[in-house]
């Protein structure tokens, strides 16, 4: 990709991945920009901007294929190569996370949890056994990993990151309650639940 | 509140309220606009305008006062009163969602979780029972609910909203897959994992 798309077009990308899915499971080959701009309450022209980013796919007054636009946003958002996820934490959040993953169907693959606490330890989640955090560098060197999951509390989640890195891991999925400080060759995706109850608490004095 | 703050500062709002919280509780009294804008990484440009739209708090050349900050955030985000969170879908992430919103100590306090798997009926998670999905309406007319959390498969999702909807809750905090069509007085709140996994997964690619 040439020039640099803002973080608000890639945000509404998978919500357009998740429709054309729908649409692909309904059977349905094509599709205007109107008929989807109804489906997913936003404006045609919004559609045909946000696709226009990455060069279109539409032609005037044919519509979208369907499958054609659904396989060119996976292949934009990465997701035509599979990726190896770890998740650190097995905690209920940890372990709620890895089903996920998997269950999701998308092109990600829970391969290992690292906890420290030896009760968890041994467990099997989602098909992935759950080891000590001190196994985690020997891990590395015998797996290729893409991405790490952080789903343990925010007191830790600094250092763990900071080793993470340290060992090489170059994308980390972060649920802890904080914004990690990395290098700029990492990219941090929070998942901030605190935040997002807090919004829905300011949404609520609007009603 | 007169006029409408568009949803770009509100989803903004919860992070000065997170990094006014690890001030107050290192004790800093006051902060400039710049200080902040540096520990926050945003301009202060941005902070000056975020906060004025809520009508300001800071003195030209004083800074603002953190704790006075915080608690009107805090207000802002309506966490000045107490909300009754009730939890539909008591799986790994349900549970996860029990605990953490008890967790956060912000004013969410979870007092029920539902379910339809007899096995999980009875159990306590989070000092809340789970009960059966069809003791709701009676539940609802003994008990003040604020916000319905939705942890279950999107499958269900749209049923559980509308039949939550029906029975007077007003805020959904939503965690299924699937955008819910609800009427214009009921908010919802979206935490759409894969969307988020999606986005590293693009952020990937562009490393």
């Amino acid at each position: 990709m040439e020039r640099e798309i803002s973080q608000a077009v890639i945000r509404r990308m998978p919500r357009y991945y998740r429709y054309l899915g729908e649409l692909l499971e309904s059977n349905v080959e094509r599709i205007s920009s109107n008929e989807l701009s109804k489906l997913m309450h936003v404006t045609a022209s919004q559609i045909r901007q946000d696709l226009n980013n990455f060069g279109g796919f539409g032609q005037q007054g044919y519509g979208y294929n369907v499958k054609f636009l659904h396989d060119e946003i996976g292949k934009i958002l990465g997701l035509n190569q599979m990726h190896n996820v770890i998740l650190i934490g097995a905690g209920n959040l940890g372990q709620a996370i890895a089903n996920y993953v998997n269950f999701e169907k998308l092109s990600f693959r829970m391969i290992g949890l690292f906890d420290v606490n030896p009760d968890k330890i041994g467990n099997v989640f989602s098909n992935a056994e759950v080891r000590h955090m001190d196994e985690l560098p020997e891990f590395l060197k015998d797996h290729h990993v893409d991405i790490a999951a952080l789903t343990l509390p925010k007191d830790n989640a600094e250092a763990v990151a900071a080793e993470l890195v340290d060992l090489g891991i170059t994308a980390i999925w972060n649920f802890a309650h904080v914004d990690l400080e990395v290098p700029e060759n990492v990219v941090v995706q929070n998942v901030h639940l605190s935040d997002s109850l807090m919004q829905l608490s300011y949404n609520i004095t609007q009603i």
